[in-house]
């Protein structure tokens, strides 16, 4: 180890920049895979529009994702960290081709720590909605809105998979960089 | 930068440890304070219950936090990352004594970042069922229990602010990491 770092005075040595260029590709597909999750999870939750086939005089029963704000900040803040992907992946690529760059990928981690922060506001305040309109709450008088709504819940649920995946996808990246910069 | 990097050569030259031994000082520090925020928060939420002044013969009116299972998570969350911070201490202590150590700054930034989720988690899907308790929702006939149940409200809007400080600290905390992994 010793050794190998008096080798590295001045320059990175040639093995280390390959295990760097490897995690810069590795960083590179990962944020492909979280960039279709948070950008499914955008689209499938502001497609959601549920209209119900019997109506009154007066009201026709429809349930859109935006009746609720919560899943109205979902969608802007899944739409908000697809775009930082897309933007990120410039960066990764920059990783791949210089692999000894140290202060870019301080930037990355930070941007990455906050998006994670973002994200995961979002998917759990979605997911804290979405656990009221399937079980309700007796004691708050709120009730179970998915008896009615029942494929309006279905779609709400399941869109909130696409932005826990990219959570997990973040945290790794979020490690991946560490291991880089220690790397160099 | 580069006569600086030959002068390291096996061993870390004193000018950066001293800027990493800094960073660890610092690191400390906002550690204990991100801990005041989150047991802070985890003991205004737990401690919250409200009973109103007028009751029926059968039904006494009385709102406590986990009557909603979300404030239940909230506090179990605030109060599993308060203990983390306790132990990561520990570790924090030894990274001012050892500036060099690399590798438990990695675990470090790892877990950090996985109790910043846990966190913001927590604190947003709180959030969420506060708005909720506030504002209501017409659509969904969800009603704003605020107007009954005042005092409960505002200790439940306050507490999360601890929280929030806590991922504010947390997010620099992980850049902190991040930093001292480069400079070493």
């Amino acid at each position: 180890m010793k050794a190998e770092k008096s080798l590295e005075a001045g320059k990175a040595s040639t093995p280390k920049r390959g295990v760097n260029r490897g995690l810069s590709i590795i960083d590179f597909i990962l944020r492909i895979f979280a960039l279709m999750g948070t950008l499914g999870s955008a689209i499938a939750m502001g497609t959601t529009s549920e209209t119900l086939p019997f109506f009154t005089q007066f009201v026709r029963f429809k349930a859109e994702y935006n009746d609720l704000p919560t899943f109205t900040f979902f969608v802007a803040a899944n739409a908000v960290v697809s775009v930082y992907l897309v933007l990120s992946l410039v960066l990764s690529i920059f990783h791949i081709v210089r692999a000894g760059s140290t202060k870019s990928r301080i930037i990355l981690i930070f941007f990455d720590t906050a998006m994670l922060a973002l994200l995961t506001a979002a998917a759990s305040a979605a997911a804290a909605i979405v656990y009221l309109a399937h079980k309700g709450n007796a004691r708050a008088n709120w009730f179970a809105i998915c008896q009615q709504f029942n494929s309006f819940c279905e779609r709400i649920s399941g869109s909130l998979i696409g932005s826990y995946a990219g959570m997990v996808l973040f945290i790794l990246l979020i490690l991946l960089s560490a291991i880089a910069i220690s790397k160099r």
